[in-house]
């Protein structure tokens, strides 16, 4: 038996192969899978990294057939999503679809209890419990992601239009935003009319950097986001997480914002949201939901 | 001579016809006026609102040559586009296009040195010093709007999906906002992908009743809007206006929450948008600035 994991989000795809002890065969990479936007686009897009991490492995194209397959996918709510992708033509023995952020709680702690915080462009949570999992946040960027990048960059940018105006002080975070955006008011305000949330988040280094330096603006902004992913740390504690991951791409610079005692409770993620669907895979193939090479370290002591 | 007041913005256009003694001759009003987007499209509007005009003042079409227009256009920002409007085949015998700003503040202050502060679904401030204009303000709402209907709205709506996942306290306020929009996240989610910043002020009255019956989430909420409008005022008192007019939607209820020092600095608007607009077609033909009919109070003792 093989088995392919799928990671699946808005800006693309990524696909990797483990038999069933858990060694690596393959990886691939596909375009984005946004199921609801576009679902044959995202079927398209888990054939092209399903195809290339074959090829990596050298596997043959019949392989696939002996393939079961765990989908990791944004956006997915509902059964009935899984029944359609199962549906949709793609070649392999068996699927099993859940949410991207279930796929990424499991890889993270082995199917054990615990919770993740993804703190990227986006913010969000999840927590799995008795093998239940549940999400807090994923409101997108106008109703949550407080502690996200994208957040922390278009603050920055408040900052640096209300220094223009004189309506707040200037810093070398707005000095350094409004060198590259330019100060022009049409085109500022143009640019933020089509700005997406990466377009803030572009922004974070400077925040960070400058917060490094001691700039009283850029302290306070990293503040309220270290502050937010506190709060959600806490409930997802109180919701019975015994430990917790922080991931996503300002994980590590967040976390070393955390304070001592949030600190004690979060381990490294043992695996990452391919392998979790991976493990979904074995599941219904009736395998442990772990291979033996991926073991779970003990829960810290909080 | 006739006198045509044009008050353009991106939902509709409005125009006032006055006579040389400040007598209105009548009213009309026309579709949206996003100069930026549809050049076209606010030609046709600004004639749609000066024929309603006509035809409530009884005027034959061939009145529209002895007609000096004034328009005040949200998005003007160069002459360049007055000059295009002038070769627009509109078919008066004079136009001057200023910003909507600009006319709002020389119709509030009859041409006398003030400022405005505008609050409604949006927010910003303009001045008029020594006949110059300068704006504050106009980012749009990622950027700006601090202050502003569409900002409290979804800070209230933030608030209630906070609430939902245990991150915050739920109130009435946040109770209010879920009986509306359901509790469902997948369809919130989609709700705030496609809101408006109107769709946000929708909620500012239940944030002022709320406000009004105490409860905290909401006080907070009209207290950090009231505070923005409060840094605006000041700025524009610093810059030198010697007066204010808050003007907009919410601007009786925002300038109750104001603090007496800067209450006493604020004078009802003498006039409105369109009446601005008439004051610069008039300067442009050589009359006084005000027509008799409109005469200026004296400014407040702060």
């Amino acid at each position: 038996m093989i088995f392919l994991g799928i990671d699946g989000g808005g800006t693309r795809c990524r696909a990797r192969l483990r038999d069933a002890s858990g060694q690596v065969l393959g990886e691939g990479e596909g375009g984005p899978a946004n199921i609801h936007q576009d679902f044959a686009g995202t079927v398209r897009s888990i054939r092209e990294a399903a195809q290339q991490a074959m090829a990596a492995g050298k596997l043959p194209q019949e392989a696939a057939h002996s393939i079961r397959a765990g989908f990791g996918l944004a956006g997915i709510v509902t059964a009935g999503t899984g029944d359609q992708l199962c549906a949709s033509g793609l070649p392999f023995a068996a699927i099993t679809a859940i949410n991207d952020a279930h796929a990424a709680c499991l890889g993270a702690h082995g199917g054990t209890d615990g919770g993740i915080i993804i703190t990227g462009t986006g913010s969000a949570g999840y927590l799995i419990k008795n093998e239940t999992g549940k999400g807090i946040g994923g409101w997108g960027f106008e109703l949550g992601d407080d502690g996200s990048g994208a957040m922390m960059g278009r603050e920055a940018l408040r900052r640096a239009v209300l220094a223009i105006d004189g309506l707040g002080p200037a810093s070398q975070l707005t000095d350094a935003i409004l060198a590259d955006l330019g100060r022009d008011q049409p085109a500022l305000a143009r640019w933020a009319r089509a700005a997406r949330p990466a377009d803030y988040a572009r922004f974070v280094p400077n925040v960070l950097s400058a917060a490094d330096a001691g700039d009283a603006i850029a302290v306070e902004i990293v503040t309220v986001a270290a502050a937010a992913l506190e709060t959600m740390a806490g409930r997802l504690l109180a919701l019975g997480a015994p430990k917790l991951s922080l991931l996503g791409g300002i994980a590590a610079v967040m976390q070393a914002r955390m304070p001592p005692n949030l600190q004690a409770c979060m381990v490294p993620p043992l695996a990452d949201a391919m392998d979790g669907a991976i493990m979904v895979a074995r599941k219904t193939a009736g395998l442990a939901l772990r291979p033996p090479a991926l073991a779970v370290p003990p829960a810290p002591q909080g």
